[in-house]
């Protein structure tokens, strides 16, 4: 048994008082409390701490040669990005949850932990798929590859994506509710906007390109728009609708993207309830794994720094990606997808074949086409998925159709997410 | 960088060739392929393997020194047994498939391994959950604990259940084209019986408990009385029906079985398509979490045997049930569940509440009720699930309500696992 490693916790928020749970309260053998951060000592936490654990000096903290394991629990830029690269520096390593903090500045600190030969734990910074950033990291050794990786990482966005297929409310009404219950912030806009989605993309495909190279950018598109109407549609083709990040590496380019989009209702990332996070992977030889975990949550947090602490105290293996080559992003027009169109488009005869008049042209054809009777609107819906299309035809031949004059309303894009058939 | 490790595989099966495939053609660093044994070494197997690797004879194998790890892929009890021992006392570290084995005599392979401090390598014996297996291995560190695992872990039944609910036919039509198709054998049993399931549900338990002591008897039941019908009511409330393992620890006692069950059309298990195995464990703070796999196939097992190689040669720590104590497994009578009842009752007033009374008595409450209007049959059925209820009351009940007059015909009881409401 190694001996006993001392760590100090930065940050007394919901996650730092899960760490502290565990590891004061329930006692897990090989590491022990020593200190805990925070500006604010006064307010009450539901841990009964000592005051003699207490600090408001990181620079103290980090600086004493008796701590061996620095965690990192406060979020965004500063001071985490200085607490951890002081931490390094000062021979200690480290544990963080910071996903903001490793998407945007991971160039400088996995550099760090490389140059100095320290460790960095950062399966929290990922909660639902913390399983899968250790397979894929580690999977360097295997030399493992991936055809793709299609993930909901983000449950505030799930959360009201299922709220708004289950209750039939609009999208409005959906963040509301989540906001009530604790699943949104009062400023929603990281989750539904695919931004935190995005960081945990950039994390993950620093993991499977094994660069810490800042990777550029790729499309980044949020909920917003996601209408009931779509919703209902997409269910009576037999799809949900989900905010999915994916990765898809093609000969040393990666396809990488975060958007809405259509996938099978009864699969795993289709099913996925609540706020809960999903990642389906195929591997090389056609394979397909996945995993589904809480998204958030102070618990499944704090559970997930424990589990890096004893990754370190027990000299368990933490991937990190340790090299600065450049990774090579995919042209978004050259991608093929399957989509799912939503026409607004006046009652009248031969609209429907104008549209695939201008598809023909642009080599896409039609998997599924749904037009009802039109009722009293003065326009009507028309909904086509189609098969595998490039990115930039369908954008080109959209451009044709929205300009038709039967074409009312800008044309609803929703990317569709399945074996082509 | 540890020194290569040089191995031999033991079995040139479908499994085996899957290995050598990675090992031996495509090449993976810190690993060398030294040996493969087989009692038939003539027939051409697909993979360009020069003569001199080939063996007969496992006993020269196993006593050569130059050899580290010993790669089992024969299955069954022997020689496979004596292949692992021999190994192991020898001095070797060893990988396995066998989950027969493993299941039947791992009390004496894991108390060989201890006492010799050896390391096995057993993730493919488990193939669809295979991580799932490492994480609760591992988890003994952590001493972390779970309150309940439900498990899919038999592929070939859970492709006759998926595709007797997605096109509507009959057990004995649907395990046909399993066999057509290959997903099942021409003698189906051991998976449609649950006896795979019940091995690899053994196996969990040792990790889960830490102790390789055989844990005696629990109940098993497979799936060949699962009629269509029953899977379309199951779905007309919002189920599917499954081949589940289920583990729910209980302050030092394990309640253990495995059975069919209705779990929730959109979760996890109950989206689980084709030959898939899915997990979804619940740990003691009520997070869940799950995972996904392909349950069979010689390269999703070859991958697993080439994991447990690499955590071997990179001296990654292994899972293991490292303890003799005794585990307790609680009596199923005693075990709370929900039920899926479905009665066959002459067409007369009164029948209803004929069977509510008998349910009141034993102290059940019904939940859901589907009772449509007669047709032509002779009887008609009428489903009931229930809240749950003690499994010992559930069987006294329907013990009762089957030597009613107007039931014709043994009431079908199937297990429903959801949260009650």
């Amino acid at each position: 048994m190694a001996k006993t490693k001392k760590i100090a916790v930065i940050g007394f928020g919901n996650i730092g008082t899960g760490v502290v749970r565990l590891l004061y309260e329930k006692g897990i053998a090989g590491l022990e409390l020593v200190k805990v951060v925070d500006v604010d000592i006064k307010t009450k936490r539901p841990v009964d701490l000592p005051a003699s654990y207490l600090s408001t000096d990181w620079r103290l903290v980090v600086a004493d040669p008796n701590i061996d394991i620095i965690v990192e629990l406060i979020g965004g830029i500063e001071p985490a990005k200085s607490i951890l690269s002081e931490a390094l520096k000062q021979g200690k390593d480290v544990v963080t949850a910071n996903k903001k903090l490793l998407a945007k500045e991971g160039e400088s600190i996995f550099q760090l932990v490389s140059t100095l030969h320290r460790r960095i734990g950062f399966r929290a910074s990922f909660v639902g798929g913390h399983s899968l950033i250790h397979e894929l990291g580690l999977a360097g050794t295997a030399a493992k590859k991936f055809r793709r990786i299609y993930a909901i990482l983000n449950g505030t966005s799930n959360y009201i994506l299922s709220t708004m297929s289950r209750e039939g409310q609009s999208f409005e009404a959906a963040l509301k509710e989540a906001q009530a219950k604790g699943y949104a912030e009062s400023d929603p806009s990281d989750d539904i906007d695919g931004k935190d989605t995005e960081n945990k993309i950039r994390i993950l495909l620093a993991l499977i390109s094994n660069s810490y190279r800042s990777a550029g950018h790729f499309p980044v598109e949020g909920i917003r728009d996601i209408t009931q109407q779509d919703i209902q549609y997409a269910d009576e083709l037999g799809y949900s609708v989900k905010l999915v990040g994916v990765i898809e590496p093609k000969e040393g380019v990666f396809d990488v993207a975060v958007h809405p989009a259509l996938v099978p209702k009864m699969s795993l990332l289709g099913s996925l309830p609540g706020a809960y996070n999903g990642t389906e992977l195929e591997d090389e030889y056609g394979t397909v794994s996945g995993l589904v975990a809480p998204g958030a949550g102070a618990y499944p947090t704090a559970d997930a720094v424990v589990k890096d602490l004893l990754d370190i105290a027990e000299g368990r293996t933490l991937p990190i990606p340790n090299s600065a080559a450049p990774i090579t992003l995919g042209a978004t027009e050259a991608v093929s997808r399957r989509y799912y169109l939503r026409f607004s488009v006046s009652d009248e005869a031969g609209v429907l074949a104008r549209i695939t008049d201008i598809f023909w042209k642009y080599n896409i054809s039609i998997a599924a086409v749904i037009q009802k009777e039109a009722v009293s609107e003065e326009f009507v819906p028309v909904v086509i998925t189609t098969h595998l299309a490039k990115e930039g035809d369908l954008q080109a031949a959209i451009d044709k159709v929205d300009k038709l004059e039967v074409v009312k309303a800008r044309t609803r894009i929703i990317r569709l997410l399945s074996a082509d058939t």
